[in-house]
């Protein structure tokens, strides 16, 4: 076989074999087959689009590049969520623990914040003493132990995905549906759960703009992934203002209590009920969402996640104190308000901008590598369909790094829009493709 | 700027200004956008095209990536001419010394044989003595000297040209009309000519297969030459069968001398002439092609034109008595003969398997840097429309590589194809784009 042929097969719109698509991912790992032609036959999909059979081998191909977590020696039913990034994120910190209160093993592994979305793994390192870095061993160890593990993603895992994303990166060939589709499914399928959720965040402040394109990523990836053998749900979430009012790593964290302990805010609340209720039915542990997300909502309010998610932090050598007083939690020794500019209602919180925001005030990073500072982000006083005065605070910045701070005041305040009128009710929960 | 942000614009159907175009192309000839990004951009130029003012920029910027042959401090005009690629394609030994003869200026840079189409260096080299390898310096002194010169592609002109090409080989780009465009085209510019001359082969033995495709291609060259600054006309010829009766180094040498004596196979003389009335008439030496014709004609026929090869030869260091006695030149030590299966009239003699043929008794190479037979090559005796006997011979094998003999003489019978009827004539010269 030859690289150049394969190329040339995909360039002219024809179906690669199963055979084919795993020798180019294999040479490729293996360093045989340069970059300058996997550039090439990314960007030929990129204009020809795969098939599904192929998408499914692309998947597979890339799982097979690394090693698996093998979670089958723990009885129960694995489950596990993927998110494809938004800005005010909680939800994994919250439905890890609940998933685990449940009764079912989940065992997340999570990224780093990078542009303007935030990473779980810097949300749970706020919290002072967490390790996130696991061995597979150590893992599934406690994923056996107390059906919770939040881990970084380890290297050992689906190296072709990460190689592959590096170069389609720097090559225009980052937006193509069954290369995204490969990427997150890989990565899950790696991850050694038996059902999984995907939560496809669609507006301003996500990857998918626009619903239609949005929709479009649920459906393949819950396609494509049934057919590698394990159970696939998605639901299509709304992200054009952040969810919940905290972004940043400390913050989300003390929202993530909020929430846990039967508290926090309605949306954060509503979408990590409706993803772990689809979890619940594909698992076979509830006959519907809706009796999913009443048994979840008591796992919430009687305390029973909050005691499961002390267990999680314990377990991973944080300090139990600070889950159970936030105040302990890192602070910002300087918050600075926005103000709003006028009367109104808030028509619009722009995510992107929020996200942004909390890159300049030290939440994020702009390289891979940078550290991040826990207790930078922003907190929204105010979001869509708030009535407020002029003057009122609409945000709270919590300032960690100080040189860019006037840049994320302006940021933030250009986030909001202040209308007239009360904007008509947006829905949270946009589809939902099983 | 970015190269990413380049390849997303061409992408996404964008056009490039030429400041980004030259970007992309010094950056690349200077190793600083490395060749995975190159490869993803010439992949997105394949899906998306190029327009004429990104093709000239493109053009313009290969040019400038190296050195140019500079002829202006000779006097007269100085012409040159391209061709696309054929089999039996003698065209240039001829046309040199015959504008040389007609007061015109022709320094042509030439390449090798490499797969089935063969190449003037290697012809010309086959004359004993002949030197091809000349230093700008001496190419132009030469051609104010003669007027007359061929000469091997020097590394120094359009470095940019050589890299993208070897890129473009690997990664399935080769076939997009803008990136073949500005190859041919910066090539020419380089050279240093004022009028060009461009022989679009078409047909089975050529690159481009279809006449449509030809004269699409044709179109763009000229077009985008006459942007440049020069005076570009192109001729669409038909490649179906070899062009003469020889394809083979020292076999091509020998049948130009016949052309050159006001002899030789008539389809030759018939594509010389046309190409070299063009010239003339871009060099407002002739009113029209046809006047144009009639003095190159005589130039032929009364030795002029041979004289002036003669010159030529002497003046690269051949020797000039293999010239005037063409039996002195390298001959095979074996010839073999391939006999007509059946009666009937000739219908095709395949070009590409004839090409292919004399790769496989030594005169061509598979890969860069192998040594060619000069003797080596294959005899028609027989072309479209040769009525033949059961057993007559149709084709002599000049066997220079044994080892592969029996391989040629399956593909040269394979070229051939015999019918009951005398297949109709068909035309030569298919279109001229002025």
């Amino acid at each position: 076989m030859r690289a150049v042929d394969l190329i040339e097969k995909k360039r002219d719109g024809g179906e690669l074999t199963p055979e084919e698509i795993r020798w180019l991912v294999q040479g490729y790992v293996a360093g045989k087959i340069p970059d300058y032609q996997m550039a090439a036959f990314l960007m030929a999909v990129y204009f020809r689009g795969m098939s599904e059979a192929e998408t499914v081998a692309l998947t597979v191909a890339m799982v097979e590049s690394g090693e698996r977590l093998d979670l089958s020696a723990i009885p129960g039913i694995k489950v596990d969520k993927h998110s494809t990034g938004g800005v005010g994120d909680t939800v994994t910190l919250v439905l890890v623990p609940l998933m685990a209160a449940a009764g079912l093993v989940m065992a997340k592994l999570s990224g780093r914040a990078l542009g303007h979305t935030g990473g779980t793994i810097d949300k749970f390192e706020s919290i002072p003493g967490v390790r996130t870095e696991l061995s597979l061993r150590e893992i599934v160890e406690q994923a056996k132990r107390i059906g919770a593990v939040i881990a970084d993603h380890t290297a050992e895992l689906v190296p072709a995905d990460r190689l592959i994303y590096e170069l389609r990166d720097v090559t225009g060939t980052v937006p193509s549906l069954p290369l995204i589709a490969a990427s997150v499914l890989s990565k899950k399928i790696a991850g050694g759960a038996d059902v999984i959720v995907l939560d496809v965040k669609c507006g301003e402040g996500a990857f998918m703009r626009t619903f239609p394109e949005a929709r479009k990523l649920a459906e393949i990836l819950v396609r494509v992934g049934n057919r590698t053998g394990k159970k696939f749900a998605a639901l299509v979430t709304a992200m054009d203002q952040p969810l919940g009012r905290m972004a940043g790593n400390a913050l989300e964290v003390r929202q993530a209590i909020e929430v846990l302990r039967g508290e926090g805010p309605a949306d954060l609340r509503e979408v990590v009920l409706a993803l772990g209720a689809e979890l619940l039915v594909l698992a076979g542990e509830a006959s519907s969402p809706e009796e999913g997300k009443r048994s979840l909502s008591r796992l919430l309010d009687t305390g029973k996640a909050f005691a499961k998610f002390r267990d999680l932090v314990a377990a991973q050598g944080g300090d139990v104190r600070a889950v159970e007083e936030p105040e302990r939690l890192p602070k910002a020794s300087q918050v600075v308000e926005v103000l709003a500019p006028k009367a109104g209602y808030v028509e619009a919180v722009r995510a992107r901008a929020i996200g942004v925001a909390c890159g300049l005030l030290g939440a994020g990073r702009e390289v891979k590598g940078q550290k991040v500072d826990p207790a930078a982000g922003v907190e929204l006083l105010a979001k869509v369909g708030t009535p407020v005065e002029k003057g009122q605070p609409l945000a709270r910045l919590h300032v960690g790094r100080k040189e860019r701070l006037l840049e994320a005041q302006k940021t933030v305040a250009s986030a909001f829009e202040i209308g007239p009128v009360p904007p008509p009710p947006a829905p949270l929960i946009l589809d939902r493709i099983v």
